[in-house]
């Protein structure tokens, strides 16, 4: 049974007694303000006394139905007691009374999604004992009307629009550009309205006695945790909805009492780009929420030592402190209050992908964490954002920004505008690419964030909450560009004299923070940056499983090798074929009225995929490179039946109207031709291709085609190894379902290799493998690994089989809408199904190896660069992942994680 | 070590205990012919004194690369001098010399596959010593000349061509129809022509030393072992090749001694309707082979009675004695020599399906056999058989057969003339049905006729070589239509002044001998069979695997149920959606623009729908009716994309020509529709509809479909009821793959289901199943188990997404070519595969059990009829299987195989 509920700053000892001195233990009972707060205070760092009501009590709360238990309540007042000994003050008093801030903090920071009020305590009478205490009638007046505001939208659930709108109306009488510059005599009207606005709305006065205003308060952060958005965020970042949230009671300080107090938020490092110097933001004359919503222009947190030197120099003090403390930069919340310092929040600071590999890096250069630790700092996620798309440069030399902003995070962004996040998510599941583009964005605006390409503030600084969500999702983003005017009627922004409408393109680089009109070309970066060179290092050094790429040409393979590729796991050679000089080629293989012209056009092949396969082993010499042969279906390769039909009408209705007779034959010579063809491609035709004539399937029945590539391959070799190279070249059969398929194409494959080997007079070893991309294979991986050199696992086509379900068709049908609804938990072609597809690669791998003790398996596909497919594969015990080369470092990184993740 | 090579007819003793008294092992040891020929010796039936070389001989003389080992050779000779004790003749003797007939007998009866030689030991003098002590030349130079032709084609491997031709033109010189008539004269001159024909085509002489002819023969014997023509035999009727052959060496008998002998072929039963009545062909004057081979009409052999009184009576006596040795039908051949009657050989009987079904239940009620022997003894095939279509009266009440034959395989053909077994399997192949149409078969044409779809010859009775094949196979044939005349050089047929083309349609009755010109429309028969509605009786005493059927509407029920299914296992709902004058509603719920125009279309379907379950219902009062919801793709309920495009492109050309006003009008507003459609196709239109939007996949998409279709059946179940029936409906929702996906739709079916269950007061039960198609439904079938109160294995999708084989296209583009070069065993749409397909059925059945004990298993689709499959699923414990209302007998006979099987 609990019987301690409430923990004030002080006492965290008997906290940590409490969960056997485990500080994530710490942190679940007080949450991670509370806790942190706590332990700043057992540091002696400057923190205004308070105390925390745990999440044991939310979810106690939550449990009995929204009754607040009287014991609960009960040692809540003991602890506000305990307070009003230590201010001196007292909650209510017309003296000496003690205002005091109530704010959330669940164990996982969730910045903007749960509730926070200010200045709570405060009614007419302990305003009029505080303008009588300190003479400052502007200050407390700005706070109680803030105090109105906040207990209003968040206590009583109003819309803030109102609010806002009196607090315009006031500026625009007082003709002044923010709230901070409001008269007394301003705020107390603001004050009138605002009281009026809540009586109207609410249908009762606004309480005034302070212990129902706390109790109403915290009551309201307990349901918060409910709230929609907490939910739909929880859901996002993968949060347990059991874990309650505390509310911490925190005694006010005031950074609104003048000129010498202030209010910001400060990262230990830049949050950008991980550079050790403090960054940040403050205000001025400003209470806590002020920074955040970015409603006044903020100064950058370098300008504090000029203006506040005393405070400036405490806080990179205290920064250092902290960052020491808790081994990770820190985010910050401060308030100066009369020129003192007081820490209200610290936190390890949301970053950049560059800043969290520079500071992970940085941090073991520093003594202060491992190289295992630094590896599991960076998300696989944050890797792959160092391979976002950026604005190729030559576009950019010809296109100038139509205005700019902050450039909050990184990568570039191309979309369609769309002005609010419904219309976002709408797009984009329409599969548009949409840009996001706000005033400013709130906690209710993240699925849109989510769905968008990139987000487009016309305000709101770098610890916005757009910048600060952008940033953890890893979308690009710019802020604050104030030239940018939103019609939301109209729903066009102008900027620049320029009108967009929603629908239109543009394009923004979260690198620079510039803004452009229409589709700027994007260009995958590449990978030069030393901190993620040697973080990769480290992550190769605890890894298991080996990263190989897919390339399908030389340039590719190059690539792949210098992003820390160690040979390629599939070169897929139809894309060789695919190349329109070569076309035409296959096309006559494909339509030759004889074997022998079918020979003519598969030999004119040989030499021109000969040279692909030479540059793929020059590329990757000394490592393997496993070459599928030709896995498509022919009629692939052929223009479709419609367009031929197409083809053929039009020369018929040319017919009609041909002049000469030459003109006539030749129309019905390019009628005949077209007939011909239309007629291969309807023998050609299969109603299910994908479950047809290809692969292995294609080879038995065209053994030429097999034979030519295997010379290729071999004859490639037999080069470059003639030329000093060492080429590893292994032969992959693709779609087998039964083993004899994979004996009878080994031996036309071997036969062929041989034979070349033995005239070539070389030691040329090479090995011959199949992808397990069916059911059956897998089933029967005893059988078939008997006759393998390796197994690689072809995910795609194993999950389209296994499901029966095919990803052409089936993502846009019906597989969007699944995810959406539950009824799968994710996409099964972007994260392998563990269970069904998971258990056939399991299957096949035990019985593969127990059959063939030499066996050596691997996927290839896209699965092979998907962190949480890594960590299966790791698992399940596979010896390779492949997988595009921009993903290699993804897979480096995740491979770590995962050999780290199964060392405990 | 074997040290006994050769066994005396009169030592079966020695025999047996040499294996132990197994009498299997002793027909292994002597072949099948030796044994019987030993064992009716010892019965005192009379037997020609003879001896067995055995098949072990066979096997070590083939190890030994056709090296006939010393001692074999010295215990034959020793075997044969005991046979010259016996006779009182002396093998080459010039006084009484003793002739040998050598004959080859297998385990397993091998008709004309294997090789025979009469009258081994003549030469010259021996002829002339049977002259002179018979004083019948013209036997004699019959006798010799059969050897050499028989010698010559057999032991020499020469053309029988020559032989045929030699003969032909001396009957045509002597202008006689038979060789019977052929005088002495004659007879020696076809002789001296056909020793000279051996000396041009061998090179040599005929050997004359008698040993030295008897020993090359007995190599031939052997040599045939490995024949092309025997290795395919024993590959199409799974007879293992190791046996080897055994050689029977017997004194000869002559038939062709005169007037007085004679020779023929017994059946103890009618072969084709196994009536209880010997039945066969004899011929006077005749050797053994002439009955056989067709050359010669053959008289009935009831006509024996009349001809040779005391033979036929004595042969009669021991048909009946040999039945009941033997406990089954025999086929015996036999010779009269001078009036005394030998038995050749007998052995089992091969019978037509009719006979195989009735003389097993006679048997059993003659008290010969058990039961479950009857059941085992008919194949599922044979059951089948039953079932094969037969010409509609309809048809042949309007048409006149144009000639006819011997009804010796029943059943109806209808195919393509082909006059060549080559060119019947390669059109076969192409998927063409097939009548080969010949003169006469041979072993060699086996290949045509297993492609055939029916066999007709214009010789050959009913015991001839295809008349024996097509009942064992199967297939329906007519033989000795003696009117057709074949012209081999111009690839027609003449029959009754009609010239019909190779190519030409033609259909033949086997039934009842009849053949037609063209293509007679069939129709399937019913059952109304006695012995077989015995003989399933019984079996359905011994299956434990139910068997349903799968139906579509009442009346296919109700002959379901006459065939004695015990529910339905899988209603196809689409079936009725594709009812002509529904599919209008359809199509008009598939391209509705808006949701209540869909929903419309649907009710409208409603009525139809419950009709057609009420009926359903009503034909299986009392049993289970599973339901299936709709399950294909959308757009096949829609015309073609390419035939719409031809609409649209005519409806343009119209526009050209469009006079007035009204029609220009009238075409545009038909050419709105027809690219309203066609948008709608495109939309619909799927790369791999078999993975696409089908199934349950629809359903969740389009909710409204399932609650109709649940409503209808729940509806039309309560108006059954509520007319004093017994309606138990099962709705099954296709193509899960993700529990979810059933947790989904099952919830919508029982909401609705219920609802209407309850308003209705009645107490209806109903279940809600699944059917297991796609492998991760397999592997995950413990949590689908749990959600589902049966699993439906639809093993044809299952082997489709299995083995990545779509089953439309692949069966023609290279399955077949994969079952024929040997990479697939067979082709796992007849027959479930059990290392790939059967393993996922049997981890479903034992996770999905372990789950939920209640779960009911079965099979619909194909599979459920196919014998191979049935013992499989018998094995892996399914509840039971569903198949076709034809199958539904042979599955029932198949599934009580597959109980006693698994007995022993």
């Amino acid at each position: 049974m609990v019987d301690k509920w409430v923990y004030d700053f002080v006492d965290l000892d008997s906290a940590r007694r409490a969960v056997d001195s485990d500080w994530d233990k710490v942190r679940g009972l007080l949450g991670g303000k509370g806790a942190n707060l706590a332990d700043m205070a057992s540091l002696g760092v400057p923190v205004p006394p308070g105390f925390t009501i745990t999440t044991e009590a939310c979810t106690n709360y939550l449990a009995n139905s929204g009754v607040l238990s009287g014991e609960i309540w009960s040692q809540t007042l003991t602890a506000l007691e305990a307070m009003e000994t230590t201010t001196g003050k007292k909650f209510g008093d017309d003296e000496e009374p003690l205002l005091v801030a109530v704010r959330s903090g669940a164990k996982f920071s969730m910045p903007g999604m749960m509730d926070t009020v200010l200045n709570v305590g405060i009614n007419d009478e302990v305003a009029a004992a505080m303008v009588s205490k300190t003479g400052d009638a502007r200050f407390v007046f700005d706070s109680y009307r803030r105090f109105v505001q906040m207990f209003g939208t968040v206590v009583l659930g109003l819309d803030s629009e109102p609010f806002e709108r009196i607090l315009m109306l006031a500026r625009s009488r007082a003709n002044v550009e923010n709230d901070a510059e409001l008269s007394q005599a301003a705020l107390r009207e603001v004050l009138a309205s605002f009281k009026l606005h809540v009586l109207r709305e609410s249908g009762s006065e606004l309480p005034s006695d302070p212990l129902v205003q706390l109790e109403l308060t915290v009551r309201a952060v307990f349901d918060s945790w409910n709230s929609k958005r907490a939910f739909e965020y929880r859901n996002a970042a993968s949060i347990p909805h059991d874990l309650g949230t505390a509310v911490n009671v925190v005694a006010m300080v005031f950074g609104n009492t003048g000129a010498n107090s202030g209010t910001g938020v400060a990262m230990s490092r830049d949050a950008t780009t991980g550079e050790r110097r403090l960054e940040g933001d403050f205000l001025i004359n400003a209470q806590g929420e002020d920074v955040v919503a970015g409603n006044r222009p903020t100064k950058p947190i370098a300008d504090l030592s000029a203006e506040m030197p005393e405070p400036a120099v405490q806080l990179a003090e205290i920064a250092k402190q902290l960052e020491l403390h808790y081994r990770d930069m820190q985010d910050m919340e401060f308030t100066v209050e009369d020129g003192k310092l007081w820490l209200l929040q610290t936190r390890v600071g949301k970053r950049t992908a560059q800043a969290a590999v520079r500071i992970a890096v940085d941090l073991v250069e520093e003594g202060l964490i491992s190289k295992e630790e630094a590896v599991q700092r960076v998300s696989a996620d944050q890797v792959d954002f160092f391979l976002h798309p950026q604005f190729s440069s030559e576009a950019l030399m010809e296109r100038s920004a139509v205005t700019s902003g902050l450039n909050v995070s990184p990568g570039a962004a191309v979309g369609v505008v769309a002005f609010d996040p419904d219309l976002a998510e709408r797009w984009s599941d329409e599969g548009r690419n949409v840009v996001l583009v706000r005033h400013e964005t709130k906690p209710d605006d993240v699925h849109g964030m989510l769905a968008a390409m990139g987000i487009l503030t016309s305000s709101g600084g770098r610890t916005s909450h757009a910048a600060l969500v952008a940033r953890q999702f890893g979308k690009p983003a710019v802020t604050g560009a104030v030239d940018i005017e939103i019609d939301m009627s109209a729903r066009k922004l102008t900027v620049s004299g320029v009108e967009v409408d929603e629908g239109d393109w543009i394009s923004i680089d979260g690198n620079t923070g510039e803004v452009y009109l229409g589709r700027v070309p994007t260009v995958e970066p590449d990978l030069d940056n030393e901190w993620l060179k040697t973080l990769l290092g480290w992550a190769d050094e605890f890894r298991r499983l080996e990263v190989r790429a897919n390339a399908d040409d030389e340039a590719e393979a190059k690539r792949a090798r210098n992003h820390g590729a160690t040979g390629i796991g599939l070169c897929r050679t139809e894309h060789m074929f695919f190349a329109p000089e070569r076309l035409a080629l296959v096309q006559q293989m494909i339509v030759a009225p004889s074997v022998s012209e079918q020979r003519e056009a598969i030999d004119a092949l040989l030499p021109l995929q000969r040279e692909d396969f030479a540059g793929l082993f020059r590329a990757m010499d000394g490592l393997p490179v496993i070459i599928r042969l030709l896995d498509p279906p022919l009629h692939e390769f052929l223009p479709s039946k419609f367009e031929l039909e197409r083809n053929a009408m039009d020369l018929k209705l040319r017919l009609r109207s041909s002049g000469t007779v030459d003109e006539i034959d030749k129309t019905v010579a390019d009628l005949n031709d077209v007939n011909d063809l239309l007629r291969r491609v309807e023998t050609l035709e299969e109603s299910n291709p994908m479950l047809g004539l290809r692969g292995v399937r294609l080879g038995i029945r065209m053994p030429d085609l097999p034979r030519m590539q295997t010379r290729a391959i071999i004859e490639a070799a037999i080069e470059v190894k003639q030329q000093g190279g060492d080429p590893r070249p292994e032969i992959m059969l693709p779609l087998v379902s039964h083993v004899n398929e994979l004996v009878t194409q080994r031996s036309v494959v071997t036969e062929v290799a041989d034979e070349i080997i033995a005239a070539s007079q070389l030691d040329l070893r090479y090995h011959v493998g199949t992808m397990i991309e069916v059911p059956r294979a897998a089933l029967t991986a005893a059988e078939i690994a008997e006759h393998a050199d390796f197994l690689s696992f072809g995910t795609n086509d194993l999950t389209q089989t296994t499901y029966g379900i095919s990803r052409d068709d089936a993502e846009q049908a019906f597989l969007r809408n699944y995810v959406k609804d539950g009824i799968l938990p994710a996409n099964p072609f972007a994260s392998v199904d563990e269970s069904g597809v998971g258990q056939l690669v399991q299957m096949a791998v035990e019985r593969g190896r127990l059959a063939n003790e030499t066996l050596e398996t691997g996927v290839c596909g896209e699965h092979g660069g998907d962190p949480a497919s890594i960590e299966l594969f790791h698992r399940l015990d596979l010896d390779y992942v492949s997988c595009s080369a921009y993903r290699v470092p993804v897979a480096r990184l995740a491979a770590a994680h995962a050999a780290l993740a199964s060392r405990t």
